[in-house]
């Protein structure tokens, strides 16, 4: 039988954390916990994405979900990329390395899918697009839920006629990459707005996510109409996850963030720093062309320590993130969750009895 | 004794919805109904404010709130403004009008705080600054309640040093303008990330804004600690509100919005028109001297039903606003609200008890 977010002993969800994050101990740590722990499957091979899932299960016996970045097209020209190439000629100076190919490709798709329904995967979210019909029924077949990331209600239609068992609702706040159909025209509606008008138009199950930090976080999108919800920055700073020690840094001095599509070609929201500030403006929709193009100046920055040039992906919550072993923040999200359920409730019966009195 | 949110018998305030809809009847129509209802100062002469306080108190004896415009510093210069002029002069000739005189004002604010201390209006909300220590005092020892609009956390802190009774906690989904301090940098956090934000560093009570039209969207505020929500977009197609023809249509065509500072000179959320696209990118940061510049416009092209050519403020959640009377959509929030938290609260005790044996 497969997947029910109903089988969760607590309403919370790892979200997936690619390019760098993500481990199979954070991910095993999560489920064992009681919530459903994930793992990433962008921009790596589909043998390591096995070896992965592998791991993870020596780790745990309970259900976790990988996530899959649906193929898009090609948006950029070799003009336009090769602007963008000109304009980080410095960066490229400044951390001693080359500018990478910047190649349209789907990440190895096909491989991936057959992979994740070979593996058994409880849960398959993708991310960036919708599969198709017969793509969702395979994975189905093989006993895989199929969950599809929606920033629009639009969106949230489509995913619904192409089958999926439950919709990933991704408000603006969140950190990392809009989970878009389009990237030309990235859903920018925060997640509570979101929530109400994705639930206006589907029945499906809804995983919330975008800026939930806290179990107060939490009890809102499940009052809201979520099932559960989806935490990604929340848990950069546990000690399970692989977060960088500059990342680290970064969210610890709570900066602002900002949408960018100046490193990957696709909007995404991390801290601000300096490579955003100063190529914003210049880099065009042009995903995974802009990943691959800037990926040695990114790993170059990250090694150096320098936060100021490469992806700091956060959502708009960061600040709040602790620094606690993610079982134990699972367990607490999970408590407050339920005494926030409880203490919004206890006010509202409150002032049903007794608020006209006293007014 | 000065208001307090805990007097209501419902969690509902009304947006002040300022410049168009806001009439002393659905204010009235919202208190009535165990809700608090709203007046907007903004834009318009202290002897009107006082004419409609009165209007209102002949219709309701229940508290009722009203909104000021904190002054802020003249922030572009006369060459921006000129040159803004000139982009704007085919909309003048479209709607065969002069431009306004682009002058920057403070709205009357001496006179309006005195107008509203002398009436005793209950609540007095400030948006667009944060009032100092001695004018909240002063409005506190005339009987009012001070709540202050923020849009970050920061802001937050500023307005409880300055003293406020409550925050109005404005989120970007929200219609119509931000609230924030310094219109350069105005905060663009989503509510619920900025609920949890701000309910971090003040103890205050919160009534949150921004995207919420539903009772599901009510109860998620109050879990994520919120005492109120309130709301704006919501009530325009109510019959009490004077909401325009043309701004009425737009509302059923359910348009994308999106923000912008083309028709005011500050950020402001409106659904997407041709006036937005083509002026956005010439439009200086300069309120209200670009508000004056545009009235005249404006103005035109609402008579004329063209709502293309003037500000259709709404929320990210518009879709969902019901044309319903004011009264009953208050109490039919509440009673949502309160249903959505019971199913959240069960839903988590029936994890807790029953989700680990089921997996």
């Amino acid at each position: 039988m497969s997947f029910s977010l109903s089988q969760l002993e607590h309403p919370i969800v790892l979200a997936p954390l690619g390019g760098g994050p993500s481990t199979a101990a954070l991910a095993a740590a999560v489920s064992e916990a009681g919530g459903l722990g994930f793992l990433a499957a962008g921009y790596r091979s589909a043998e390591a994405v096995r070896a992965e899932i592998r791991e993870l299960r020596q780790l745990t016996e309970r259900p976790f979900g990988i996530n899959l970045f649906a193929p898009g097209p090609a948006l950029a020209n070799s003009s336009a990329l090769g602007g963008y190439a000109s304009t980080l000629a410095g960066e490229a100076e400044r951390y001693g390395v080359a500018l990478g190919e910047p190649v349209h490709d789907d990440d190895r798709w096909d491989e991936k899918l057959a992979l994740v329904a070979d593996e058994g995967v409880p849960v398959v979210s993708m991310t960036f697009g919708c599969p198709s019909r017969s793509e969702v029924e395979a994975l189905q077949a093989a006993g895989c839920a199929v969950w599809v990331t929606v920033t629009t209600a639009a969106e949230a239609v489509s995913a619904g006629e192409a089958g999926a068992d439950a919709l990933v609702v991704q408000g603006v706040e969140a950190g990392g990459h809009r989970g878009s159909f389009d990237e030309r025209t990235p859903g920018d509606v925060g997640l509570l707005a979101l929530l109400q008008l994705v639930r206006d138009v589907t029945e499906l199950p809804l995983v919330a996510t975008g800026g939930i930090a806290t179990g107060r976080g939490v009890a809102a999108v499940l009052a809201a109409g979520a099932t559960a919800a989806q935490l990604g920055t929340a848990f950069m700073l546990t000690p399970e996850a692989a977060t960088s020690p500059a990342h680290r840094e970064a969210l610890r001095e709570r900066g602002p963030t900002a949408l960018t599509r100046a490193f990957t070609g696709r909007t995404a929201r991390g801290i601000e720093n300096r490579f955003m500030r100063e190529h914003e403006a210049d880099a065009p929709h042009g995903y995974p062309e802009v990943h691959h193009l800037t990926a040695p100046v990114r790993v170059a920055a990250r090694e150096r320590g320098d936060a100021d040039g490469f992806h700091v992906w956060a959502g708009q919550a960061h600040p709040l993130a602790a620094e606690l072993p993610a079982g134990e923040l699972v367990r607490r999200l999970a408590d407050e969750a339920r005494e926030a359920l409880d203490l919004a409730r206890r006010a509202l019966t409150h002032r049903a009895e007794g608020g006209r009195e006293d007014a």
